[in-house]
């Protein structure tokens, strides 16, 4: 449709070639709706085998702010909020869908895109020394995005400390995944899937952005999040009516471990890129081995690349220089991944002529 | 993934081959994301043109109780509610998404799902005289369905009436089409869809069960509710990732008159069902032609049916009948009636003999 | 301000002298608020001792429309809805504060105001049968109101039956006493305060309607509607800064049985007009012992009666004939109540003249 | 009901006499309800006098939380929120009653409580040069407060340039003025409350603080804010049932300029107050001259101090001092003053000796 290479996101193609032929050859059969038919169910089964837990609910909904927003409304309390970073998807970019549904994000000042065990200690103690603590929203919830928006990771440590707080203040702890396979991909990763299920309360396994048409898998393993959970997707607007499309994607993903593999391959591209950049001796936003870099260039160099490929605009850090973000996904190719490193290597070389 | 056939509702398989195609031609194509593709500006165009008027705005959500809630949340003011039969799907099937939106749902007595000009006239009229007035619910809108929850239509004169009661009140007339295709087809059906465009302040164009995978167009005059609406979609949780999905479909929808062309071959196949039911001198709960029939069977011919054919129970009429729903669709097969027609004609024989 | 005499409603005054004193003579003193002061606390303890019952959480917030979207929003969960009566003051005559706090009213039809723990059965019995039960809003809540809206009581027998059909399903069953002092004092009344805590999950006793200048003292014995009631009082716009207000005026009602008999008087002054209208030949919409009633009146004499006298017009009843609402509260005067009669005598005498 | 002298807040007493006098007074009077009388239309009419504007329309709510978010609920479209400061009530001190009508509060950082101008500029440039600004909460209020919870004042030049920038991007302004007459007491104060009334589109005065028992006026001049106000009275739960309580109380604050009174002898004391603590050496966490003074004191001062003395504790500053908020009110006694001032200079010259 456009000439440039697209790098701002990961959301730029259709599906991996096996969901979409998934879909053409049971496109005929007949059956039931709403996530109650036998391709939902494998796909269940075959996610709780992966997290190591047969007693985990799972779900299937459209889309992450529906899911958020669906998750959070569900688990809380009407004068209740749910913790975030100040960066969160929840606080910044989800139009308000959580105030919608009537809560409050009470943001945490963030570091790379992530909070830890001692903010929210702190602001629970904050909280119930308050003299006039029934005047301020109750924190009941604690949600953490993983990478987070800035492509950083909780190392296994750092999710422990937040599970030890999250219990002691019985605080559920909710996991945004919408990009997880990347971020369990990544070299620097030191939690597998089935540790973050146990860490924590509910989290989501994205498919939209790996590999997917559309579509997040939420796990729940809290008792009660998990109880009436479907009359909250419905209500949510998340019930999809042919609900087997979510099943036979997912159930295609945890095949052969599908999701693992093309994970590899983005995180593999983006190193790529990575090394590219560190070799021009250009520095990034914050340091990352997920699937979005966040390089700090030089205007000029923006104004070239620009005309051949797109990326998210981050922020301006001087009158010279800007951040940018580069998104690599199942979907990116070598060949386009090589354009940019050569076009960033020429742009180099002339800097240094 | 069962023997069974089924009759029970509209969304029973995956979407027309030719849908699946054209995803699976433009799968590994870039696009941006959030409905502002060229896909879906195609669509939008083709969308237009079949309603005869450029100035319609059309955004692509991905359900129907995610559009209703969308479009009514967006309109209302908080004191308001919405005028509906108490039949309407969003007055009974969407686990309380209006109100969970904040709205009230002002239910009136239905007439085989329909609300009449009338009686919207006489709750205005009720409304207004109360001296009390501004401790009830404000109405402020008007939603039908067409075609009804129960397959029935509104003829051209009674949508004229209601365009009128709702203008002389200033009440937004907005159209649940969630089937429009089929009520479009129907040999009854006197209105156009540049008619029903015309007619309302706000509509859409079912994709679910018209031969998506998913998806509805929804079609916009009204001023007001045009104005920021891509902030409602999103907030709703209706705004895809990969929007261009809906862009694809539904301009394959709108080629060659493809909805057109799959809705009629639904109601041929539905007209064949009623014919064959009528000439086994069976009654049904109402009188339709679209793609809804709701039969009124002894429990004896249902227990025996119910073996190779699902339907929806709907209601028990007395000890010995139940009215149940038969739905068929784009995907509908002539052998699937086939084997309908002859397993009720062989029930009546056997009654016969 | 009028020259009319009010019987329209039972708030056309101020308060009790006896509480007007009491604030005054305490009005310089300084306490803490929010109702964490002393004579809250003492209000709460005679409201406990009243009901029987030490266990009970008492609190007081400042108007019935608030006290009940206050609860109802508090008790339920998102896709939950509450069931009452179709002419329940939540369903009618809140402006959907309840739905703007996210919930559906799930109205069943009402006998004279009230509702059967038989129709509870059976609503709980189908939404649990009903294949697509997920798709409609959850009944989690019974609200009755005590006396109904057309000042009826349910008799003990009525109530133990919602009690136990409560109990089977696990429904709290939630009372709204908004004129319950004047029920208690209704010759036909079977049932004492501590009964209705007893019975009741949660429920308040009026005190606008009942002596006071404003304010509801609201009774909780259910665990998880006790937990942290307080910050929904606050968020609901309930928390009054000088709190005490609230506690000695019930301290005041609940001192020296004041709210019980100023309630008799209330009484005594309805029965001697209903007296007066039996005698006449007068019928009623329904029957009533407590301080609201509905005679049938030839509107002939409406219109004479309304050049001195204020009532609430109900309903036409036919074409000769309306349904007026007469109230009388703890302020009616014999004097006004001999020139009502009076004035209905005369109007009997010239028609059978 | 304690021996200590209350000086943490502006709420410990009941009303100023001449109000409880009309109150006792009018008592047995019988009115018409929620806010039809002739007393509310009396005080309506002084408070449009005093506004200097026949077309503004006033409303009276019970509280203040209610009254914002009341205010805020009808104004704002579902995907809109509200600019603040950090420090304001309506982000900090409501249990989340914004959020809790589905809306965000979009917190901007606040110099003493108070926001620029040139804060919701920048805001603004920045929402719409958002590439993905739908994504986001549509700013679409701006929410000040005067005195600001830090008992600072926008001078007028201040209020001058956020009215200018809310004409310009369209913004309504709405001033929380809960202690509004305290402000305009101030000796600083370059403001009347004609202007107050003329640089904004809605704002309240308020009652509870400033010598009655509980009460805000709320004062409209935009039209869409007008428009069908009182439908979101009743569903806020602030339409009180015997509405002339309130019209009374503003009558009278209004005859004869009570509220202009009784706040300067506010200020007076708070004065007196602030002036003790200079000749001590005190500072101040933030200057003020309205009726709220936050000194930073020793610890061992407010050791000793608080043996007599209730203080609001507002932040720890260092080791050895915190900052406490002590408030004066038209109830504070010349005597209560003195025995402050005279245990401080105690202090002092004990420090010094």
């Amino acid at each position: 449709m456009t000439n440039k290479i697209h790098f701002q996101c990961d959301y730029t193609e259709g599906a991996h070639p096996a969901i979409l032929e998934r879909l053409a050859t049971t496109n005929m059969e007949q059956t039931v709706g709403y996530g109650e038919d036998a391709y939902c169910d494998a796909a269940r089964d075959k996610i709780r085998q992966a997290c190591g837990n047969a007693d985990l609910d799972v779900h299937f909904l459209v889309g992450g702010t529906q899911t958020n927003a669906t998750v959070i409304s569900h688990s809380l309390r009407p004068f209740e909020g749910v913790l975030a970073a100040e960066t969160a998807h929840i606080a910044v970019h989800e139009t308000g869908a959580i105030e919608h549904a009537g809560h409050k994000v009470l943001t945490l000042a963030a570091t790379d895109g992530k909070i830890s065990a001692q903010q929210v200690r702190t602001l629970m103690e904050e909280h119930l020394a308050d003299s006039s603590f029934e005047h301020t929203v109750r924190p009941a919830m604690v949600y953490i995005s993983f990478p987070t928006e800035l492509g950083t990771l909780y190392p296994k440590a750092e999710l422990q400390a937040l599970r030890s707080v999250c219990d002691e203040y019985k605080l559920p702890l909710f996991l945004d995944g919408a990009r997880l396979g990347y971020g369990l991909a990544a070299p620097s990763c030191d939690l597998t899937l089935a540790e973050v299920a146990q860490l924590t309360d509910v989290f989501y396994i994205g498919g939209t952005k790996v590999g997917a048409l559309f579509g997040e898998a939420l796990v729940i393993s809290h008792p009660l999040i998990k109880s009436h959970f479907r009359y909250s997707i419905k209500q949510g607007g998340g019930m999809l009516a042919k609900g087997r499309l979510l099943g036979l994607q997912f159930d295609t993903l945890f095949t052969d471990d599908l999701m693992g593999k093309i994970s590899q391959h983005a995180i593999r591209q983006a190193l790529r890129i990575r090394e590219a950049l560190n070799a021009c001796g250009i520095h990034f936003l914050v340091e990352t081995d997920t699937n979005q870099l966040f390089p700090i260039l030089p205007n000029a160099w923006l104004k070239q690349l620009e005309s051949r490929f797109q990326f998210s605009f981050w922020q301006k850090t001087d009158e010279q220089h800007s951040a940018v973000r580069i998104c690599t996904s199942w979907a990116t190719t070598e060949d386009n991944v090589n354009a940019l490193i050569e076009a960033i290597q020429l742009l180099h070389s002339k800097a240094n002529a």
